[in-house]
């Protein structure tokens, strides 16, 4: 019987050339390409997998969304199990469903939640050197709060995107923009019901200018009215970044 | 001015083959080699680090302790500075500080404390695959600090040791054993006088083989009593082991 399957994976990107297969002559790995071998290793043929969206080269996920379809009598508790002992040690399956036919991992998606974590602390640690941004300066979070208040809504995106001509349309909803210290971490939660390839990583770098006082409030304010590219300041480095939560 | 010079410094063992460098023909890339090709670019000569004892290949450190002695004017905070911007990723001097000529980093040693961590829940997380030791399995605390109770004291810790016929005296005084839970994480922090090579470890990994109840209290007793290695059970792995803290 055909059976539309759901997985809930977690991968830290560090090693990868992000989620999407390169169709390139000098083909990079990527996590799909690992996941698509360890399907095809447990079910003997190639099988085409659709995620929630791409990640970045560098990215971390802790819970992409995927989906396939395939005709199978084995026991989902087992393809879990076989598929988590052919993939590499930095790509594992914490869940997998049964779902509808109709199920799609792309187009089904209502929000994706991506956070961005900043170590702020003088000295840095290098057991987190590839799962954080290292920022020893003092941030202002009162303002980067203020910020963020003004990137809520539904509005055109492109000042944030990588290459804003690719799109169709750059207008984007941010639902939700949450700022939060504990301790030496800062995390930045991001969720929009899509978003525009480099977009997280250029807000973040946008809110942290704001926060180190490189940018002011009013100056901000101004770049984002007159959409500034130029004015905007570094990207956040990948590194820090997880693809945290989707939903359908 | 001759000066000697105290540093506290972090390691991820992962990438190294221990410590201390290898007199092998196939040489192979340790710790202290990294740090003296550092002080080598920054002194222009060949200078040779002594550190509280060596750890083992995938061994971290959390605050190794080293001296050195080197005839320089160059102030502390810059020493610091270029030698960190000289090492890889995965070393990092997190401390600097004169100390007087007689300060001898391993024969000043009173203590030292090791850490090891146990990732105790059902799913692994991939994230802390080089940093813990993943046990899904239920294990008995209580068990396993009455065994370590034990453990504390001056005694002969032969039935411990990687090769015991390589020391003088298998004697040790290990000073305090803790063991705690913390969410899905347990610590294991062991504080001796001196340690054998491979003791933490064997230790560690014959604790767990009592919270498992694979062997039985009784049982334990009776090794440690008759000094039955071949009944002590697996040693744990590397990558769950920090060199915790160094006392003077």
């Amino acid at each position: 019987m055909l059976k539309n399957i759901y997985l809930e994976i977690e991968y830290e990107g560090t090693n990868y050339y992000g989620w999407q297969i390169q169709n390139t002559a000098h083909r990079l790995p990527t996590v799909q390409e690992e996941l698509e071998k360890a399907l095809e290793k447990l079910f003997k043929k190639k099988i085409r997998v659709i995620s929630s969206g791409r990640t970045d080269k560098g990215v971390h996920a802790k819970a992409q969304v995927i989906n396939f379809k395939v005709e199978t009598s084995i026991l989902l508790s087992r393809i879990k199990k076989a598929l988590n002992s052919f993939l590499p040690e930095d790509i594992y399956i914490k869940k997998i469903k049964k779902v509808d036919l109709d199920f799609h991992a792309r187009f089904g998606v209502k929000s994706r939640v991506y956070r961005y974590v900043i170590l702020n602390r003088k000295e840095p640690d290098i057991f987190l050197r590839n799962y954080t941004w290292w920022l020893p300066q003092k941030l202002d979070l009162e303002k980067m709060k203020r910020l963020s208040l003004k990137l809520v809504g539904k509005r055109d995106f492109s000042l944030f995107a990588q290459s804003a001509g690719l799109y169709k349309s750059t207008e984007r909803e941010i639902k939700r923009i949450e700022i939060k210290r504990r301790r030496w971490f800062i995390s930045i939660d991001i969720e929009a019901d899509g978003f525009l390839r480099g977009m997280v990583r250029n807000i973040v770098g946008f809110l942290v200018e704001v926060g180190l006082g490189k940018i002011s409030l009013a100056e901000a304010y101004f770049i984002l009215k007159e959409n500034r590219r130029e004015l905007l300041g570094k990207s956040a480095p990948a590194k820090g970044l997880y693809l945290w939560k989707v939903f359908y």
